[in-house]
């Protein structure tokens, strides 16, 4: 019961966290004000969450659950969904730059993010080779294999929203994306 | 005189920075470290940089400068040679963690690393379209036009470098950029 109330707090915080972010972006999410949010002191945030990195990392663990329509669920992950969800990205930079700003972090020596995301690294190159393979099977372009690809889609998923935070308006990073996913599966040579 | 001993100075500082971050990595590359290698206190120092950013753009714009062969001659550029940068990097980690630590601050709000940052994609992603036009003319793979390539050359070489930092035992970053100038380019699908 302790356990359960415990959990929905820890809920209640990550939830917290995510508006905060999508209002003030990566600086502006402060331990302080999202305990304010939710009607915490930061003493008493701190007992859920003891770093600022650990309730980041809960976030994005929060996001990659809803955005992989419920998380372990492989069937559910399909390449015309990862463009939506790029498109989706682009309407929201508060976490996009929270997951950009916490992975430049995370490769930094002994940083609390850094195991995190390496595993996801990980469970997402296994998810995309397996995605790769279910609808184009065993070559894609360029004679690649699921496997190799895998880890091209994800850095063109990452580099781009660098490119697309720094500079909105000159980078159109669903567009962009688009543009991967035709060089990949080796579609239409002359589409728009 | 005095002008030119001054920029003689910064050249030794942002040396020593180099070397203290191959040696230490990002969080490594103190303000004071730097100071110690270069024979000046840590107030001394901040004459020239103010700031850890402003010494570290600095730093990466020394790097730039040298890897592209003589900073602006764009002929200079070739596609084979990036190939190579990849390479090179591989055997740098301090460096790129150094540059891809900053990329990711660089993207929260008022960063100082941010005009650098944006500037250099935008210059980065002209002179990739440039040597792909030269190379391959109007049209790669995809059907993709020189200008849709360049940010997604771009943007592999940089979300590469994340996935290698974090697990290097696991990511092969020039094998992967390999794979991808051959996506890019239409090159023999059944190459190692």
């Amino acid at each position: 019961m302790a356990r359960a109330r415990s959990e929905e707090r820890r809920g209640d915080i990550v939830r917290a966290a995510l508006e905060v972010i999508a209002e003030r972006g990566y600086r502006g999410a402060t331990l302080g004000s999202v305990a304010e949010r939710v009607g915490l002191t930061q003493q008493g945030l701190l007992h859920y969450f003891p770093t600022k990195e650990a309730l980041l990392v809960a976030v994005l663990q929060e996001r990659d659950r809803w955005d992989t329509t419920g998380g372990r669920d492989r069937e559910g992950w399909r390449l015309d969904l990862i463009e939506s969800l790029v498109e989706y990205n682009a309407m929201r930079p508060g976490i996009v730059q929270t997951f950009s700003a916490l992975l430049g972090e995370s490769v930094t020596d002994g940083h609390p993010a850094r195991a995190f995301f390496t595993e996801r690294y990980t469970q997402v190159r296994e998810n995309m080779a397996q995605v790769l393979r279910l609808e184009f099977g065993e070559r894609l372009g360029g004679g690649l294999t699921p496997e190799q690809a895998a880890p091209l889609l994800t850095a063109v998923m990452d580099g781009l929203q660098y490119q697309w935070l720094l500079d909105p308006a000159s980078v159109d990073m669903p567009a962009a994306f688009r543009d991967f996913v035709r060089l990949l599966t080796g579609g239409d040579t002359s589409g728009g």
